[in-house]
């Protein structure tokens, strides 16, 4: 459904909850695709929602509801459903879709829950509940299709259609050896292509890309990318196959790198929920933008030792704001350049001197083209001067380092950090913009104060 | 392969071209999965490329490495095969691969390949070359299974055994009707479940979510995350199959629309290429500096026009850097969060009075809190100042003012630029740092003038 769809949708379901059409709301439930679904419910009001959601009786579709839901509407639904309920609620679901569920739940429901779910699934999801939040471990189901190398094609598909129906994605195949390890994989394509009484060890492939419960998300979402991949197995220390993580999941890791990302570069922090209350907003976002306030305190001092030179020229004020404002832009430019590059890999730490060298070069084309008009209009709006030229050459000089200096440090920056593990996303926000002021004003002074001989 | 492989690669190749091991070199180049190949080609140095690559052989090789590197790579390695060999290339080549590699050679050298083609090959890369750069059909193949609804599974598998071993991803068998229009989908997974006998149509999923092949595609990346589908078909106006878009596509359209969100919100235009000289880098560069060039030549002229008032108060020029510096830093922040919002899909422009309104509340506590900070700043910085009281309290106040307009600018610029179809990316990078440093500087002098009455 498109997004218009969703609004006729949400559209319909307000007006049958005003009419209390029940057999009508529940024919939509049954029909409608849960991702549309999950989308009309943060549309609806609270009331509505809370009508609609309770019409609501299949504990799979439910479940389902529940891992497309945002967290807080989900915890806010989790309220109104009893608790045997919900226990069968969790056992219908995906083990990773309830593992990420249960983490966000009090500790003491979702032990009392994981105490009542049957053993087999309780396990999986304990299991899975104990990797940290951002691996390959937390991210995978455990339902997936793994044989011996001696079953032949005509037994996999015997075993799909009995052992394995419930396996939500069963196109890779993974072949394991008599003590449990993963030695090769094939695909369901292979396996309608073969001769039925062809063992798996000679048609499956031999190279794997596996990867383990710790490695990181988004790591796995590279490796996935790169090769194309449905799905990758996660294998333990022994080489044992505990799960697979698929391409499903790994575009919910690309799309929640990207917002990271670019909330990181704006000085946001990683998690901002656009849901909060505004408090907490605004708590979120204070100490973020404590950088550009010492940023701005140091800028205060450094002009406040040239107050004599500003009692002199004043006008000299007047520049201020363009030179720290065009030196920030370009900053800002060069530090989403490397940010992006070292995200996609394009931009590697070998590659520093380059990198850095290029950005200082176009660091000082562009100053040059900037400084040259500001330069201009400096000439051209002080008539009154009397040192004609020195001022507007000292505006045009402060714009040049200040604009190759930011291209310098908006490189840097993210390298360095990249070079000592942090991630270059947080460092380039506030950072770049508060440096790039602190050092153009000070060179501004400095050249202004030689030039007019102050 | 991870990054640290791959270095290891590129050392090795780098060892074994300079010894001239052909033998070892054609190993790995046969080995090696391409995706890493054409990794190790950026790093190594262009004379080892060349090297390397005229040691490559095999067309189908070839061609993906060709899909696979940079434009410019690309570009630079075509010179060095022969004009037979192209053809043979971009005849094995997959439609879409061979379509979106055609249009960046030169037209001339273009056509003569696609003269030179097989027909029905170069009928469908002329085809797909036809849909515009950013849509459904210039993503899609042209490979896929469609059969009629009458077909029975075991007839479909035998299909997949003969007719369709080429197809890349041949996981959705699609079933058409007698007039070749889209009835249904079935799946590989569900043939090896069913019985032999039974025909497509009866179990067959018949609610199906089509594209056209003039959809945005990052529509169908929204649309194949959303539903976590492997492909989405896309219909021409009469419904028939032309095409499938698949998952690995809407991968890398994701990626690729992370990089230009990142890109245009720090204002560098949306294709910005690292590898690109450094004079088209900062040809490319200059314009997006130009807006914060105008804002600040604004501010200069308003901070001209308050000359009089910097004779009498010269500190006031030390505190406009961080009146501007923490109104363009929560300004960054503000569009971010809707800027992204809106991407995500989590805010709509129905939320227009609601998101705007939370976030210039956001805008006035942190104002409030910083104002009051520098307010304390500029009290105890300033001894010997006559007015004792009306200075610190115009620059806290200036803050305030700052910091919530900044927040009210930052949510709304994304959210105007969206209602009139612009890409709010593009809006909020530098749009956002120019206004509010103008009117931040301008309610700054406002304020201070006021206060102490000059």
């Amino acid at each position: 459904m498109r997004n218009e769809q969703i609004k006729i949708l949400t559209a319909s379901l307000t007006r049958l909850l005003r009419r209390g059409a029940t057999k009508h709301l529940l024919n939509i439930i049954t029909k409608t695709h849960m991702a549309d679904l999950s989308i009309a419910f943060k549309e609806l009001s609270p009331d509505n929602r809370e009508k609609l959601f309770k019409l609501m009786d299949d504990p799979e579709q439910i479940g389902l509801l529940f891992s497309l839901l945002d967290e807080n509407l989900f915890l806010e639904f989790v309220k109104h459903v009893e608790f045997k309920k919900l226990v069968t609620i969790f056992d219908k679901m995906p083990s990773d879709d309830a593992a990420s569920l249960l983490t966000l739940l009090d500790e003491k429901l979702s032990d009392q829950i994981l105490s009542k779910m049957q053993e087999e699934e309780s396990d999986n999801v304990e299991q899975l509940m104990s990797y940290g939040e951002d691996t390959a471990g937390s991210l995978m189901v455990t339902d997936f299709v793994a044989l011996e190398e001696d079953v032949v094609a005509k037994q996999v598909i015997e075993a799909l259609q009995n052992k394995y129906l419930d396996v939500e994605m069963p196109f890779y195949i993974y072949v394991v050896d008599k003590y449990g390890k993963l030695v090769g994989v094939s695909s369901l394509r292979q396996l309608v292509v073969v001769h039925p009484e062809k063992p798996l060890k000679e048609f499956m492939a031999k190279d794997l890309v596996c990867v383990k419960p710790y490695t990181d998300r988004e790591e796995v979402a590279r490796l996935v990318s790169r090769y194309d991949y449905l799905a990758v197995p996660v294998v333990d220390d022994d080489n044992k196959i505990v799960g697979i993580v698929t391409v499903d999941d790994v575009i919910d890791i690309l799309h929640e790198a990207a917002t990271e990302d670019i909330l990181k570069m704006a000085g946001v922090g990683e998690e901002y929920i656009e849901t909060q209350t505004v408090v907490k907003r605004a708590q979120m976002r204070l100490p973020w933008l404590f950088a550009s306030f010492l940023g701005g305190v140091a800028s205060f001092f450094i002009i406040g030792g040239f107050e004599e030179s500003l009692i002199k020229f004043t006008s000299l004020a007047a520049f201020i704001p363009v030179i720290s404002g065009m030196g920030g832009n370009i900053g800002t430019q060069s530090s989403a350049i490397t940010v992006r590059g070292i995200g996609t890999g394009r931009i590697n730490l070998q590659d520093f001197a380059k990198v850095v060298s290029k950005e200082l070069a176009v660091g000082l084309i562009l100053g040059l083209v900037y400084g040259l008009f500001v330069g201009i209009i400096a000439k051209f709006s002080f008539e009154t001067n009397s040192f004609p030229m020195a001022l507007p050459i000292a505006v045009g000089l402060a714009i040049l380092t200040s604009m190759s200096l930011a291209a310098l440090l908006g490189a840097m920056f993210p390298l360095v950090f990249e070079r000592f593990n942090i991630d270059p996303a947080v460092a380039s926000g506030p950072f770049v913009t508060t440096s790039v002021d602190i050092v153009s004003i000070y060179c501004y002074f400095m050249i202004a104060n030689f030039l007019l001989g102050i």
